[in-house]
């Protein structure tokens, strides 16, 4: 029995290895990206359950393209957080971001197409990708985000892109946040060389300091910005919801593609989701996040000044939940994860990261799921071993 | 702006055209396949989704593989109703069985491929797989299910085939069941040719008479079966949960299908079929539905005996859903939906039902969704419309 070529191309080993190593009962895991799921808003859940129970409907098949409710709701967060104009037929409810992105492949990418992905970027969108057999070319960050004039300096030269991956706000693992006119800059290599943006703002709502910025959809007035949001981070990851917009000539195609996957997203998440959001229960819910991860955030930071050796320098991110950090003197993270775990401390060793190479001396810090006073030893711990 | 090749092939135009024409309010519909909602157990739901909204857990992500809980209930089910003995490491919940046949299409489809398919089929099955570009041979039926003789001809031949794709129980859209003989035939010349079945049991547990078949993985002794299963049918469709059975072999890269397409299926809906499963209310759940849809598929069968004219054939299913019709004199069902459609009844004709071709003469006839009285006049009105 033979296994089709894009399976075999996708290599979750890994990623494996890595998750297996962080699973310690004490240890202080940086590894994570998970919510707390002490912050799950149990009370008002349980108001809207019993609510979401009396209607048959919640738990019959619904559209492909989603809940209407749901929909229109998140039309007026979209605009309201994200400066998105979209309307109805523009948004479609998906099984978490990743399915979006699961889809976007499928519609869009033929074997051997140029997908363009930030060095380092969100290695489960590489899985992901790499499922319909891309060519990926990796583009550096700096601290203002992609850089850009790289993307247009390979455009010029004549490669044909078909897709550029970005997470733009508080990237993951970096942290990172794309500035304006970044955002604007990219959206003109977009039309001058008609490739399509994919705009994941899984983070964009936690922010703990410094003023919104608009999403990059907001400059696109070709559609040709794919932008996905998500439940996950700031409600719940339990019910898989998020969501995509595009412009209704991709949209055709990107609802075959869910149709295809799971013919509709689960109808009972999104009916809770609607009701949550109906309730205004949205926007409380992100200020208590946000309440709750920035003292996590200032803590990391602090820690990482107060101990860390000067060859160690790390990323200031206004908001999401990661910190990005470097060894500057060629340190393995990989290998130091081992003897990391022996001292009780875990984090994503660089690499995972890198759809081609690089991330050897890096490491993503999760600051969002430990106490501030296991933040504080963790770090310490992970000096030590640095110095 | 281009799309993929493989989505450009997927033509969802028939299909969208079919569902077009069925949205008539007091149009007779025979054309659904889905559970009527007046069924949906409510107040046992409401207990449950009380229960479930004080576990923090069921908000969190949850492993690819799926809740542990639910699966160990599912193991039992499987043995229990369907003859299947499996581990905990060869189940895995998916979102919809949809979502295991794109998972099975992902991780062992090459372009090109050959997947043979019952003549009829499940339409949504054909589009999924689509997606992987593989070459269709289809295979017709008879009272006894897929002719297995001619499968072997066509083996015998030199036909190199991947995947086998069934639905044994019950068939959507004929009702036909495949009789115990042609089950071990087909695992025989699985064996022999290393092809892999795919096993879709969407309707098996909706029988209203005769003798309980065991499933074809019954009798899958080197792992050549993937066996699907599906709560839409027998529970409720809006969590959209399902499983899929494979052996420890397949599993680590159908796994792999699933990590990709949307990391994990709802843990909410997991966590709710597993506390009803748990209660023991899905067996009398079945049962409920049983005696709901028997006596209207009685009154279809009684009312296609009394009007229909002698040159119209149809199926007597002993469970399922859906009856298929045949008119003999070469009438066009797909252009008669039409004048159908004005004499307000609906079906589904039966070429949307073939991979390659055929059914232009052939129609699906739900009996689950209409009334007793309204199936006697839907019928009759068909009845007087093909005399």
């Amino acid at each position: 029995m033979e296994f089709s070529e894009r399976i075999l191309g996708v290599d979750t080993s890994e990623l494996r290895g890595v998750l297996s190593l962080i699973k310690g009962g004490d240890t202080i895991s940086f590894a994570g990206g998970v919510p707390s799921k002490e912050l799950f808003p149990l009370d008002e859940l349980r108001e809207i359950l019993l609510e979401v129970s009396g209607m048959h409907d919640a738990f019959q098949y619904t559209s492909s393209m989603g809940v209407e409710e749901l929909r229109k709701e998140l039309l007026g967060y979209l605009k309201e957080r994200h400066g998105i104009n979209a309307e109805l037929g523009e948004i479609m409810i998906t099984h978490g971001s990743q399915q979006g992105i699961d889809i976007i492949g499928k519609a869009l990418v033929n074997p051997g197409d140029v997908i363009v992905v930030e060095a380092p970027t969100y290695f489960v969108a590489l899985n992901t990708l790499q499922i319909y057999e891309p060519h990926f070319i990796q583009m550096e960050l700096e601290e203002t985000g992609l850089k850009t004039e790289e993307l247009e300096s390979l455009l010029r030269k004549g490669e044909k892109v078909k897709l550029v991956y970005t997470m733009p706000t508080f990237q993951n693992p970096s942290g990172i946040t794309m500035n304006e006119e970044k955002r604007k800059h990219l959206i003109e290599l977009a039309e001058e060389f008609d490739f399509i943006v994919v705009e994941d703002n899984a983070y964009g709502d936690l922010r703990y300091e410094g003023k919104r910025v608009k999403a990059i959809k907001h400059f696109d007035e070709s559609g040709r910005v794919i932008y996905l949001g998500t439940f996950s981070k700031i409600f719940v990851p339990g019910f898989r919801l998020a969501w995509l917009v595009a412009s209704k000539d991709l949209m055709e195609k990107l609802e075959v593609g869910k149709m295809t996957a799971d013919v509709c997203s689960n109808t009972f998440g999104q009916y809770v989701a609607w009701k949550f959001m109906e309730r205004n229960l949205l926007e409380k819910h992100i200020k208590r996040l946000i309440d709750f991860y920035k003292p996590k955030r200032d803590a990391m930071l602090e820690a990482l000044e107060e101990f860390m050796p000067e060859n160690v320098s790390w990323t200031e991110p206004e908001g999401g939940m990661f910190i990005w950090a470097t060894v500057k003197n060629g340190a393995d993270t990989k290998l130091l994860l081992k003897e990391a775990i022996r001292r009780k401390v875990a984090y994503v060793p660089g690499t995972v990261f890198y759809a081609l190479e690089g991330g050897k001396n890096q490491m993503r810090l999760n600051f969002t799921f430990e106490s501030i006073e296991r933040i504080r030893e963790g770090i310490k711990r992970l000096a030590e071993l640095l110095s």
